[in-house]
């Protein structure tokens, strides 16, 4: 786990606390199913659950100092759970079952936790882009293609669309918390061999979890499910963060993010403020790949399972939701507090030429009747000879005998608010997002 | 594209043919929506299709050598459509248009085709699990997890469960097409600033597309998992690939690939079999893995687009599709010709001295009294002796003076058909999959 | 094979000719090492070498026709050799050898071959860089951190660090080179079961190779170091495209690729130049970074091989040498072509009011006596106001009372000059590359 | 960090302490490097030295708490070692440094003590297989091939290769340290614009680096091929517990992790012994590879610099060196401790009817004057009854009318001693390891 990116509820699910939590309520709903069907004295199963030991530090430094004999975590677990309850009853625990009936069962338990604390974060960060996307839909600024100027958009509209971006990922995630939302107790390789098939719905209804057929373990497609889900999410974290840290840098200055008092921006140049929150965002989806690779080599285990998933999952499953969970948080704050320059917007739009309304002048020409061609090679010279004379391009363009326009096709070419006239459908789109729909109804 | 792997309907779907009928389409739907809408005159939209060219090698080629002047494909492919159309009214191609509306939306259609193409194959495969799965459902073998024998199994669950898996990502390949059946033509930043957005309904309508907002470019996540959908799909491949040739290794001998006459295992050895083709299916997995890295890195874009991810989608896009393709339909090959030897299943299973019912032994300990923990040292000591004196677990322990058990709840313990006997609720899970169940009523 | 991206001789190093020539060349050089051995006559050797087919596209077809049937592709290519040769001599052939000897050593020798021209391509991106950051030694520019203005540095400096860190990547591939020039023909399983180790010897001697022990096959962290070689030059021509890429940008105007003329930048802005080449050396290095995931998963192979690497070779060892040397050879031109605007340079830096100095007024502050952490928050107040009054931060800071500096430790505290006086000392340090100081003297 | 996973120093060599201790010994070498050329007075620097704060859990506590506000972490540090420095000569702390010299020179202390340490652990294991290669030198054993008995090896001969590959691994590991041998003090873009360019000669040397040309950081190829060695060594140990996990086989049984008394192998099946740590390796190979893609995609920072590395590092730098080291630890214990069933080996080899003969025998069917492929057919049909009929390869071809061999030639064919006769050769190899020859000489 990650200390320094662990914030919120997202590294109390990961404990071993946790874990061993949710451990124990397999075993002991598998207890109570038993008695359920009459397989076992219903008393036993009231013994078991009133003697269970309760889960704390304690507990799981006692199960490690067992560890260290049996090699193996889960029967470590279960021998010390039985001492503990102390009684005969004791066991039926574990009785038929086999580890991963209970180590993967609470996996999955513990992801879905995981998956709905960041689908939480997310919501947040939607919400936060849909705000932001309604506070700038008026602001005009240069649109960017290749990192040059190409037409004008708005703030708004680029807050929207990553509204929308993040709202397939959230869908993504729900699928995902949706496919590993299974259990299984179907004993060694899949086969129910020593336990009735109905204790594992029994089990899997009381936490949530729909049965999936299995071998020992459920199908680790699921897993990597999850963690692609993640992954998506991060990179679309890590394209709004890159846009942050475009619009911060010193010739554009359109956006920056916030920078607390006291803050230092470098140790050695104190005019600095960095993006650099933006910066770590980019990072950590770059961390998140690498998980993802790591959770897809998992899915070929050998047979009716092998164990080299287990080591993988150890690190990736709590840091790759620990990243996760941070990457939505903290971008939640980096949109709320983002510090936007619609003054810089406008002069760096103003800026370049009126080269944005090329496309509308060629166009224009286009409709006097020249070919595309044509069109195409005459507005490209009078560009260029704007950007080397530094002189706006209608003025250039005025003075090209070859071409002659309207005053009012002219003002409409270079008319930026007939440009984005439509560009606010996104906004419209983004408004249709059932989350933000419940929020602004 | 790797012609080694490129079979079937695949390769063509990304010729550059059938890239620029998808171009032209775009272009001449869009030329006859402006008519449409009454922005431009019918009969030039009636003209503009007529004359339009055929696509050939030939043009292919004429567009090539345009593009060496304007070194910009699109461009080039425009200028030498309009020259081919020759009248006035060929003007009206591409007006209002950027590239990437062009572009982009094609590559849509064709990855929707692609993705159906191999969707297509993925259905053969699941059916042809489903059959074998349905032919030794009860063909009873060792179960094996970390390697070794665990429980008793059947053929047919192991098949169920790879038939369960594979459908899975079936599904992950549908949502995958939906989430890519989106198209654009919103303009140079996607504002329609000069296009009516009824334009882009139209054409996408047309095209079997919904439109979607978008910057210059449509958002790169959905091609991300458009390759995630293939990559998953792979990795349950690379499954069921490491089963088959764990079967077929010599010392188990339980499954061998079909082996056609002539065929030479070894330049070298004669008596070669080997499992080739599990083998390359498995390294096709890992190019996998890499494509989908790859695909992740294009979704941050710079601004309103870069053409970064440009370069890397004429490399995996096709190369991506083409060997999923070939997976899926290899599979169904390798598993429909698999020689499965039944009677050394059998063999191999007999051959563990019956360690295979030690959960079972234990149990039934536990039920004569015993703690758990003591039932499992009696097990675990005899089990070591069996293996060590390769005599069967039944006899040692009938020598163990500490556990008197009845025969017959011997005979119950040592009863593969007791264990297996809720195997086959796999193989009716799968039934349920509404391919299979299509396919079979 | 990426025809888009195949250029110069590395297309033809992987074709099926030029594969099948390398392993005719084994197979001959194996029969006549027999020969000299005393194995086999002399007379035989000769033969067979006379009677060797000449490989064309005649021969490939030919082995793909007889692999059809032997469903192995250097079991075919043997039987065709043979029958090519027609005689009794002809079984000398392959004799002893396992296909790996033959198939391996080839791919060694193929490797080598593609090695050398990629670093061919290497070498003149050096010597590019090189004679660029030359040119530029004394061109003073914004150097930028975080994308914002730090210091001022030269383009001469970024240069030679770019030409450095390609130096570092060309030996990495020539020690990859070196690592991968190894052969092996001890057999079925490297014991030498039926070969004289001393035919190795012979065989390696005259390819230029070393004989290494080996399985079936030569290891495989060899090749994944070639492509790992090929990866980290891809990120180092990704760094400096990334850079040209940046210093394009419409708001700072420092660089531009060669336009060519007739060159269309956009389909429908004519005003675009836009940096596509270094953005399609980004997307490149995406695909290199696959391609190594890929080829590490290559690496575990099963006891004394399996065969799932060579799937993932057919593919990955011609598209990472074919990119690799796309990208060498195109980071050249991009290098030589690159057209840039020193006037902009110095006026993007003169813009930033003088921040680019606030280290040195923050010393100077120091000097007088202030602690480090007083005169920090000085000049970070300074600068504040410098930005939002866009003013000069020497004007603000005269303005503040608190702070009393002499003119001429002003004067030396806002000179670029000073500050760049050991800029020259990357360029030095580039100087003594050897590749350099040879073409150089 | 990984707790689980942590052992030995390496996880105190990536602690607060560690390096916090590392920055400041390069702050106060800094300080005496001014001393030492006069810029700064000597007393200076030895009442800073003298009165440096000690770094303890207290220290670095204190630095987070002035991390809060500063939200710098290296400008919070100079801070809080100024103000225990109490006196004004703590202003000549971090003079004319930027964070980067402190942090990224510190950096390198920290990975190339890392480096070491992970070096130290694959030497342990580099002659722990050495010794077992000389154990079983002469353990005759089957080679396999795709999982097929192919020919006979040793199981020297084996570990032998292991330890070659090896050793490959640690070169590269010794090459990368010594790429991260670098550091760095130029100031904020790396023009040394406040510093003199001998004070980073002075202070890297009294560190054991190099000072390299830098931007304001060291570039980040060197800490790629850093994570880059330890996955190629990952790989190697995943081949290797690759081989073990096989060998483990229920079905094979010729090798064993060692098992301690009171482990249990399942918490389920008492008899289960399971390869685990083996399994264990394999994953922890896979979490590495996503390591080295989150390392490569640092490489391509911004300008002169950015911060999204940073993040990366935090997380990858400690993790991987952390799984690198347990990973050379774990296999030197699994080495050592491995029980090798000589029997079984010689068993299994045995029951597969002399098939691992085959290619012998067709050479002297060869020799006796067929042609290869008639020789190959009639070989293979033999291998196919022997298979069907369960008969040794031998008897089935002394039936074979076609084929007349002499006594003595068929003795030579089916002698395994003959096969192995040269695979001491690799065993030869590996004692020319410097590290093997120095330990035993």
């Amino acid at each position: 786990m990650i200390d320094r990116y662990t914030i919120g509820e997202i590294g109390e699910i990961f404990s071993d606390e946790s874990r061993m939590t949710a451990w124990l309520e397999v075993e002991l709903l598998t207890v109570e199913a038993l008695a359920t069907l009459g397989k076992i004295p219903s008393e036993d199963a009231i013994l078991v659950r009133r003697l269970a030991p309760k889960i704390d530090r304690a507990f799981v430094d006692e199960v490690g100092a067992r560890e260290a004999i049996t090699n193996h975590d889960l029967a470590a677990f279960v021998d010390v759970v039985q001492s503990h309850i102390g009684v005969s009853a004791a066991s039926w625990v574990h009785y038929g079952l086999t580890s991963s009936d209970v180590v993967d069962t609470a996996l999955s338990v513990i992801l879905v936790k995981a998956g709905k604390a960041i689908s939480g974060q997310v919501r947040g960060a939607i919400l936060a882009l849909y705000n932001k996307a309604v506070e700038y839909q008026d602001t005009v600024m240069a649109g960017r293609t290749h990192g040059m100027h190409a037409e004008p958009t708005t703030f708004g509209n680029k807050l929207a669309l990553f509204c929308l971006a993040l709202n397939r990922d959230y869908e993504r995630l729900e699928r995902a918390i949706s496919g590993i939302s299974v259990g299984k107790l179907s004993g060694a390789v899949g086969t129910y061999s020593n336990i009735d098939p109905e204790v594992e719905k029994i089990v899997c209804g009381a936490l949530g979890l729909t049965p999936t057929p299995a071998t020992q373990v459920i199908a680790r497609d699921r897993h990597a499910e999850y963690v692609y889900a993640l992954t998506s999410m991060a990179a679309t974290i890590e394209t709004i963060a890159t846009e942050i840290r475009h619009l911060a840098r010193t010739e554009l200055g359109e956006a920056q993010e916030y920078f607390q008092p006291g803050q230092k921006g470098s140790s050695a140049m104190p005019h600095k403020r960095n993006p650099i929150l933006s910066e770590r965002l980019v990072g950590l989806s770059r961390v998140m790949r690498g998980y993802l690779i790591s959770s897809l080599e998992d899915i070929a285990l050998w047979h009716e399972r092998d164990i080299s998933h287990s080591s993988v999952e150890r690190v990736i499953m709590p840091d790759a939701s620990i990243l996760a969970y941070y990457m939505a948080n903290k971008l939640t704050s980096l949109i709320s507090g983002l510090v936007v320059d619609e003054v810089a917007m406008k002069r760096n739009l103003d800026n370049s030429f009126g080269l944005v309304f090329s496309q509308s002048l060629l166009l224009a020409i286009v409709d006097s009747g020249r070919t595309r061609d044509d069109a195409y090679r005459i507005v490209q010279g009078a560009a260029a000879r704007a950007i080397k004379e530094r002189r706006h391009l209608r003025l250039v363009l005025e003075d090209e005998a070859s071409v002659q326009l309207d005053e009012s096709v002219l003002d409409a070419a270079f008319d930026a608010h007939r440009i984005i006239a439509n560009a606010s459908l996104t906004l419209k789109e983004a408004s249709k997002i059932p989350l933000v729909r419940n929020e602004f109804q």
